[in-house]
C-alpha cells in the first residue's frame, strides 16, 4: 500500500496535474519523496513561492488545466498569495498543496503554526480544505482538481499535513470525468439577438475563454453580419491574436480612455466577462464605466461554455456565413537610434516570431506593445489579470513549459520584474525558452502618472523618492547572470535587435535589459498623444473627445 | 484641516512610529504624498513587501517601538506575510498601513481586489481594523499603534481605504500613554520560589524581552544563589549575549538535542516563553519536549514585566547580592585554509565589533556561530523567531536603521537570502552598515537533513534535485553588484578575513559571499559530532546520552 502522498502523487497526474511548481519545506518532505514514485509527475524548483503559483498560472493558461503547487505552511502560501490573485482573477486552474504540520501537532503553536485556512480562503475562496486521513486523501484530492479545472477555472487549495501525508493506507483514485458546462439558454440568446437587431449601438465584450481563436471567429462573424463592436477585457488571461485573426480592441487600463472607447455603446453583451470598471478609484471619477443608459446582458458567464454559446448566437442571428474581418499581417519596420520604450515594442514587432507566447507586464513602457504587435504573426498574449504585479516573469515559466516548442517573450518593467526576480534561476535550471526583456526606467513610471491621477497635488522629494528607483539604478543583465542566465543591456535599437536576434536563434533563456528613458514623464499634458499612438485605429471622433477629457 | 493621511502621518509620528517602510501603489498614493507634511517621518522603499515588513520587525526588535510598513491591498499584505509571521512569532510591534480600494469602489470587485482582513487575521489576529471615515481615522491608528506596541508586542494591521485617506476634515490625535504592563503576582513569584527551593531540578527558560541584560543578569543572580539552570528559547527574538553577560543556553532546533538539554529538569519555569515543543512534528517522535513529571510554571507571561517580576523573584529569593556568572572575554584563533561554514563562524568570532548586532539566519550552515562568538564582546543576536526564511537580509535593515551607530553582521543562508534578495538594492540605497555574509553551498542543506529525519527514506533523484541549488549555483556576489551593493565571493578562510577586515572598516553596505561545502552532507551519523562541536559545553553525561539517541 502507498503512502498518502504515493497515492496523491498518482492521483494528481491520473487526473492530468503532470506538473509540480514546488518550493518545500520540512512538512513537504514526503511529498517530496514520492516525486520519484511517479515518472509522469515533473517537479520544479523556485527559489521563492510567487514564483512556484505564477508558474502555475502561467503553465494552466497554455496547458488548459492545471499544474500543482507545492508550498510550505501558511508562509509559503502567503509568498505565494499575489500570483494565486492573479490566476483567480484570471479564472485559471491550480491546484495547491500546502503542507500543514501533522495533525497532532498544530495543538503546540509551533513556530510555523499558523491559520494556513484563513490566508486560503482568500484566494480559494471556492475550494479550501484541511485533509484529515490518510484514507481520505485522494477523494479530497480529486475533489480540489475537480473544482480547480471547473468553470470558471479558479484556485483549489488542498492543506496537506504532515502525517495524512506520511500515513499508509493511501487509495489513488481514478481519473475524472471532463468538466461539462452549460450552453446559453434560448432565453440568454434571444435577449442577445434582440439587442443586436435592436437598432442600437451594440458591442461584444469578450473574456476568460472568448479570446481564443474559436470564439473570436465566431464573434467576429456576428461583427461582420450585424454591425456589432467587439471588445476584450482590459487585462485578458489569454487572447490569440495577430495576422489572420480577428483584431479586438482591448478595454482601456485608464478609466478616462474606456470611458470614451464605451461612450456610445447601448447594448454591452457578455461573454465570459463583466461590466467594466475603473482599476481604481479616483476623487470625483466614476468607477462603473458603463454608460448611464447602456443594457448590460450576458449570453455566456464565467461557468458557461463560450464557444458553444457564441456559435448558438452566430446561428440565431444567421451569420454563419459571414465573413469575419481579419487582421491582416503587417509589421513595424527596424527601429534605430536611442532606444526608447516605444522603439522595444516597435523591435518586438519587427520581430516576433510566428507562433510565440508574449506575456506582458511592462505597464507603462508597454503603451505601445498592442498596436505594434497587432499585424504580427499569431500569437498568444498573457497579461496581468489580477493587478498583483510580479506575475510576467512566473508566468513565462509556466508558459515555456507547457508549450516547450513555442518561444516565449516576456516584457517586462523594472519595477514589476524584482517581485519575482527569482524566476531567472528556475529559467535557467530548467533551460526554458524564454527571452525576457527588461524595461528599465528606473522608476515606478505608473505611480507617478498616478500620483497626479489621484489628485495628490504638489508632491514633494519624499514622496517622489518613494516612486523612484535611482540611487542605485538595478543592473539587470548582471542579476541574471548571478541567477545563471545569459544576458545583454543595451541603450541603443541596434543593439536590441542584434540581441534579440541573438535571443531568437539560440533556444534557452536569455534576459535583456533595455535601458529607457519614461514613457510618461512629465505632467498629463504629454500622456494624451502616447494613449492616441497606442490606439492607431481609435476612430477621429474618439480621439477628439478623448483630447477634450484629458485636456488640462 | 489636513486630509486623513496627513493627520495619519502626524499621528503615527506623535506616537513614535518614526519611520515607515514602503512598498506603495494608486491606492496608498495620498499617504505616499503626505510624506512631505511631515518631516520626522522617514520613509525606507523596498522593492517587495516581504522587504519592507522583514524591516519593520527587526527595526521594533532593536528599536523597541513599532515602525509602520506601507502596503499595497490584499496582495501586498500577502507578499509580506511571512516576515510578519515572524514578527507575530516574535512578539514585536508593527503597524501595517494597507491601502484599499475607496469604500465605495469595493463593490464593483476590481482586479486588485480581495478579503484583506482574511488576510491579516493570519498575522494580526489582535488587531485588525479597517477604517471607515476619515474623521475617525486617527482615533483608528491610535488604537492599531496601542495595540502593537501592548505586552505581549503584536502585529497590529489598520486598512486604509483610498478615500478616507484623501478625504478632508481629519483630526491628528495626540501621544499615547506608556504601556504599562502588570508584574507577577504574590502567588505566582511564591510558587517560584517553593520550586527553586524544591530540592528539584529547576531551569529557568526565558525568552521575548527576558534575554536583555537587566533580565540576564537577574536571572543568573537567581541561578549564583540557588544553582537554577538557565536556558533560552530556541529562537529568541533578540538576545544579548557576548564578554560580560551572562550566557545562557538556547534549547536546541532538533527536538533530540532539546529532549537531551531537558531530560533531567523537574521544574520549569517560563519568563515571556512557553514550554518547549518540536519545531516539526516527525513520525514516532514526540512533539511536546518537557519530560514525564517536570512541573511547568510561570513567573511572567508574555504580557506581563519579566524584568520587574525576576527582580521580584530575586528579592524573595534573597538572591540580591549573589554574583551572577559571566561570560569571560574569548574570541577564536584566525581560520586558515579551505573555507568551510564552521570557518566563517570562526572568522566572526575572531572578528566581531563591539556592540554589533548579529542577525543569524545561516540555517545549518551556522551551527557553530553560538560557539564561536560566545565570548566575544557583547552584542544583540537576532534570530529566525518564526521559521519563514527570508528574514535575515530584511531585519539587518531595519536594525541599521534603528541603529545607525551599531555594525550589523547578518548571516544569511543561500537558500534563504533568495526569499527577500531585494533587500540589498533597499542598503544600498539607505547607504546601512550592514555586512552580510552569504553562506553559499548551493543546497537546501537542512532539509537534505529532514528528509531523513521523517523517514522518508531512499530519497530518488527527483526528490533530491528539490534540495538542491546547483545548476545553476547562485553567485550572490554578482546579485549585489546588481543592485548596487559592494561584493566579494570568497572561498579561503584568509580571503574571508580579508573581505571581512575591509568591510568592517568601510561603513556602507557590503556582500561576502562564502563558497562552502554543506555543513551537514552525508547520513545522519555525520550530524553527531558537528552537533557536540556545536555546544561545546555540554555536560558529558548529557553527550552521552545524545550519543546513545543519535546512534545509527
Amino acid at each position: 500500500m502507498p503512502n498518502g502522498a504515493q497515492a496523491l502523487m498518482k492521483t494528481l497526474v491520473d487526473a492530468g496535474v503532470e506538473v509540480c511548481f514546488s518550493n518545500p519545506g520540512t512538512s513537504e518532505m514526503h511529498f517530496v519523496a514520492a516525486l520519484d514514485s511517479e515518472p509522469r509527475m515533473r517537479a520544479v524548483l523556485a527559489l521563492f513561492e510567487g514564483v512556484a503559483t505564477g508558474a502555475a498560472d502561467g503553465y494552466a493558461r497554455m496547458a488548459d488545466k492545471p499544474a500543482a503547487t507545492l508550498l510550505h505552511l501558511g508562509c509559503g502560501l502567503g509568498n505565494g498569495l499575489a500570483n494565486l490573485h492573479n490566476a483567480r482573477k484570471g479564472k485559471v486552474p491550480v491546484v495547491n498543496i500546502v503542507g500543514d504540520h501533522a495533525t497532532y501537532h498544530t495543538q503546540y503553536d509551533a513556530q510555523l503554526q499558523s491559520d494556513i485556512e484563513t490566508v486560503a480562503r482568500n484566494v480559494s475562496p471556492g475550494f479550501v480544505r484541511t485533509s484529515t486521513s490518510t484514507a481520505e486523501l485522494c477523494r479530497d484530492a480529486v475533489d480540489a482538481i475537480a473544482a480547480a479545472r471547473g468553470y470558471p477555472g479558479q484556485v483549489a487549495t488542498l492543506i496537506l499535513p504532515a502525517d495524512v501525508s506520511w500515513g499508509e493506507g493511501a487509495v489513488a483514485c481514478t481519473a475524472l470525468p471532463a468538466p461539462n458546462p452549460a450552453v446559453a439558454d434560448d432565453a440568454a440568446v434571444a435577449a442577445a439577438v434582440a439587442a443586436v437587431r435592436s437598432g442600437r449601438k451594440v458591442a461584444l465584450l469578450l473574456g476568460g475563454r472568448a479570446l481564443r481563436e474559436t470564439d473570436l471567429l465566431a464573434a467576429a462573424r456576428i461583427a461582420a453580419h450585424s454591425g456589432v463592436k467587439l471588445l476584450a477585457d482590459v487585462f485578458p488571461t489569454r487572447m490569440q491574436r495577430g495576422a489572420g485573426l480577428p483584431a479586438v480592441e482591448r478595454i482601456a487600463y485608464m478609466a478616462e480612455m474606456a470611458g470614451v472607447q464605451l461612450a456610445e455603446i447601448e447594448e454591452l453583451i457578455l461573454v465570459d466577462s463583466k461590466a467594466p470598471v475603473s482599476f481604481f478609484a479616483y476623487p470625483g471619477k466614476q468607477s462603473y464605466l458603463v454608460p448611464d443608459g447602456c443594457n448590460v446582458l450576458t449570453l455566456a458567464s464565467p461557468a458557461q461554455d463560450t464557444t458553444a454559446s457564441l456559435e448558438k448566437l452566430v446561428a440565431a442571428l444567421g451569420a454563419g456565413q459571414a465573413q469575419p474581418q481579419l487582421q491582416s499581417a503587417q509589421r513595424p519596420g527596424r527601429p534605430r537610434g536611442k532606444l526608447t520604450a516605444a522603439k522595444v515594442c516597435k523591435a518586438v514587432g519587427h520581430l516576433l516570431p510566428d507562433n510565440s507566447i508574449l506575456v506582458d507586464e511592462a505597464i507603462t513602457s508597454g503603451l505601445m506593445l498592442a498596436a505594434m504587435t497587432a499585424g504580427a504573426p499569431r500569437h498568444d498574449l498573457i497579461t496581468l489579470t489580477g493587478g498583483a504585479i510580479g506575475q510576467g516573469l512566473p508566468n513565462a515559466i509556466g508558459a515555456a513549459i507547457a508549450c516547450p516548442d513555442r518561444p516565449v517573450l516576456a516584457l517586462i518593467g523594472d519595477g514589476t520584474a524584482m517581485y519575482t526576480i527569482q524566476s531567472l534561476w528556475t529559467m535557467a535550471r530548467e533551460q526554458l525558452n524564454v527571452t525576457s526583456i527588461i524595461f528599465n526606467n528606473a522608476s515606478y513610471s505608473v505611480l507617478n502618472v498616478e500620483l497626479e491621477r489621484v489628485g495628490a497635488q504638489e508632491a514633494g522629494p519624499k514622496a517622489k523618492s518613494q516612486l523612484d528607483l535611482h540611487g542605485p539604478v538595478l543592473n539587470f543583465a548582471q542579476l541574471a547572470q548571478g541567477m545563471g542566465v545569459h544576458s545583454v543591456r543595451v541603450s541603443s535599437a541596434e543593439d536590441l535587435v542584434t540581441a534579440m536576434q541573438y535571443a531568437l536563434a539560440h533556444p534557452g533563456p536569455h534576459l535583456i535589459e533595455a535601458v529607457v528613458p519614461e514613457s510618461l514623464s512629465g505632467a498629463k499634458r504629454k500622456i494624451l498623444p502616447w494613449l492616441l499612438r497606442a490606439m492607431p485605429n481609435l476612430p477621429q471622433s474618439v480621439a477628439s473627445a478623448l483630447k477634450r477629457k484629458l485636456a488640462p
